[in-house]
């Protein structure tokens, strides 16, 4: 027993940010592997076992799973785009951002390759053998995003910046003391449903990645297992938009959020003075064990 | 540091009703954005990706992420039906009415202009260009709600008025602490479900708006980005019917609740009591300390 | 101010059980309103704004809305087969199931007759303004449950025995503190899943009532409103099948719940250790104080 | 009433195993009835009473009653898998697996059972009478899982084991006081939303069983109900897959979770701490309570 014990300390990550991204390369897995399942499940059964919204309450459940499994460990960013934010809003290190960000592509290109593999059999009977970014058989979207043919550019690019800046806009209200946050056990299903709100309403263009991890991380997985440079070249290139756009988005919500709510809500004063309070209670309570201590001398 | 939040308490708005509206713009923004991009996924998408259902989901959804955003704020009404019912309710000034009213108003306009731009290219695809409130080819009912033809002005009338009734009836007893409420924090997905429930089951006649806001701010936007002047005339002056029953509604709803329920709900004594209880404590306390004093002096 | 609240105490209905029944008028009301409102929207509709599903979960809204309406007032109940299994299990006076039960019925007729008015353009349309029970356009199945034609009597009463056991047998332990319960501020929305659940999974034969209120006060509505006697004539008189089996079933469920769970669950002692240890420390306070007392008298 | 309390313990079952076993009897019992009856309703009702997605929904809302049901009995594993996963673990005595994963078949095999008489008429329609594992209106398929035509056995070993990975990695961490766990008492509807997410997914290869006795019970019962043999021999004796890949894939993903994450949680001392505190405020009021002793002896 006590050696398991020693065993498992010695095992123990101690680098907070190995740690770290051990839990993003996790928790990204996770919401890739329920959402690019769904999507290979409901297009390969051709709709019989589920449908459009059934892929977003997939991706829903991956939010909500990745952020109770890795959130005490990394804080569940999932998201270089979030990561980003919370280096401009003062909570990562604008260090970690790099490797925080590298570490939920790769955690998305693992998932990837295993709802390839789950699904193998299936894509082959789908596609007819061919792997291919365009026509009725096409099986690219089940892994990265594309946008629809008669959408521009900058329709996509602006789209993916609202879309991050919504995320960010409604959930951190979720978490801030000073406003009226979610219960702090209830965050995951609660974002996970701001996540599912954005991708019924802004899925149309070009698929809501709102997260540049969410497609790079796919698109370089078909891009290494058979679909070819196609995934990056198609659309005119449009793979940059998923990558650029939810990184301006994502600040650009937050400091929404922190200029026209955070700096406008009550000071958090309520706490000191909380324990300003509970300070006087020690401090009376200390002076009545004085007392008895003089009176034990007597 | 200390600079930066120096600038931060120069530039809060210590105005409280300035505070106020700008939530209310923010929160309603947001509702909408939800709301009004959903129902261009859909209907654009020719409810490939999406259905009726999913149109009210994202109004659910964004009617959580609104009150999460600025219950702290403005109480998060959204709805200037919620705002007079709130008014007569006491809990609300009358003279904010208004204000709030036109908040609100101008925050659905936003999120109607932000949806436009992102769709543009899909609603020109699928109206062939042309913006028009009739036919199969219609757009306008992606921005404000329409009736369907069979229906009368009268039957759309009533359905207003019982739907937002119903939304007062459903939402009140949720944070009334003389009843059984919901969770403080858990308010904001609650109420969404009780939204999700009435555009399931009460927009079959004429949308389910509910809100003056709702439906003004985006007519307004329609009517001044291409629809014209149609978008008022249409249905025989319809848009009247969404503005006037919603408020009437809201009242009776809100009035149906205090008579048939709150004013039999017990007292809410226990509270007091506590108190009383917590005084005689101190009260006590305060006894043993003169007690230790006396005895300290012996 | 203080004359209003005069008013509001004169007005205010002293008799505990005048008290209740108006709770479950008003909250079978609104549980009905939602469901028959959303079935008529599906229909009249032709599954255009809405599916199947869709009437699931809107009675499912239903539940949980009536729940926080009137739950501190009357229980909730909502249905005789729930009264008469508190009955049994010794949570309600027998004396008051009649009055509950007829309370309900009210409650749902009343639902019926402002559905009947909300949607009466939609259903003439529909229908052709014949309103009747069979054939395509039939459109009573909005209000009250009918079978499908395959199904025999024994089939059927064994479906509402089932459907009603499984509501029970779930529900119990949500409050049962002996067991591991759920929040109580939360019961409304999980008691919601159930029924949602039982109307996925049980509703194929006979529309899953469960609930005599829920079937009989709509029926009593179609037959008064012009559907007539054929409500109740129709499918070799079925109409008794969703009374008599709901009450056979609830008890049966709650009995399954007694034995095979609730009597093998630890005595709930804690508690009254708790309240033991409180008492001590009490006592325990108190003897201090004596001994302040005589040191003070010294 | 002391005659019934006296009668109440003696009934009571002293035996813990089988208090557990009981437990896990009804528990298992719940999930199948609202999975297979959904399975049904959809099946028979050739989708016009609901959907794919309603079956995975009806499964998730019969995880959660189960779970509310039976989790202070047994723990509510309701799955063989998660019960071995727990004997590694620590959690579960060795001993009590076989008679969990007994009870736990016994359970879904009386379920099935039930299902099959309350949907005998509309099987016998849809069937025409000849219960079939294959062909158009095959009926095997509401009971048991299956696979389809295209996927090779090592694929469907792989997805089953991917799967009930998915279930161990996503619900450990929900109950983990280490990690930030979910409200203890909300796990079921979490739990609930995990296996829903997991059934969205990775159900087309085949079906989604994750769960032994969820396979092995209803299969049972086709078997025994005149399906025959054909429900064990056919697509080439696919029945063991169920049985055998959720067994590897619980332990596997049981075992990423305490590797990757569990190990490197900080340790849980802050509880062990507070204990501490506590034990030096009860020395100290005992060091009190002596000084009062010493003064009353004075």
């Amino acid at each position: 027993m006590s050696r398991v014990k020693k065993i498992v300390r010695r095992m123990k990550v101690k680098n907070e940010l190995a740690r770290q991204i051990m839990g993003e390369i996790l928790g990204t897995f996770v919401l890739l592997l329920f959402g690019c399942a769904a999507a290979a499940q409901v297009k390969t059964s051709r709709e019989t076992k589920g449908q459009f919204l059934s892929v977003n309450m997939a991706f829903s459940v991956g939010v909500m799973s990745a952020m109770y499994l890795c959130r005490a460990v990394s804080g569940a960013h999932l998201n270089p785009a979030v990561s980003l934010s919370f280096c401009v809003l003062g909570d990562l290190a604008w260090i970690k951002l790099l490797p925080y960000s590298l570490a939920q592509i790769l955690g998305a290109y693992l998932a990837s390759g295993l709802v390839y593999l789950i699904y193998y059999d299936a894509i082959m009977e789908y596609s007819g053998g061919i792997l291919t970014v365009f026509g009725p058989n096409e099986t690219a979207s089940i892994f990265a995003t594309y946008p629809t043919d008669v959408v521009s550019v900058q329709t996509n690019f602006l789209d993916q910046v609202v879309g991050t800046a919504m995320l960010m806009l409604c959930i951190l209200p979720l978490n801030d003391k000073r406003n009226a946050p979610a219960p702090e056990a209830l965050l995951p299903p609660i974002v996970a449903t701001v996540v599912l709100g954005i991708s019924m309403s802004m899925s149309a263009n070009c698929g809501a990645a709102i997260n540049p991890a969410r497609d790079l991380g796919p698109r370089l997985f078909t891009f290494t297992a058979g679909w070819g440079p196609e995934v990056f070249t198609c659309y005119d290139y449009f793979f940059w938009i998923p990558l650029v756009a939810p990184m301006v988005g994502g600040v650009v919500g937050s400091i929404i959020y922190v200029v026209f709510i955070q700096w406008h809500l009550p000071e958090p004063e309520d706490e000191s003075e909380e324990i300003k309070e509970q300070t006087k209670v020690i401090e009376h309570n200390n002076k009545k064990d004085e007392l008895y201590l003089k009176m034990s001398s007597l």
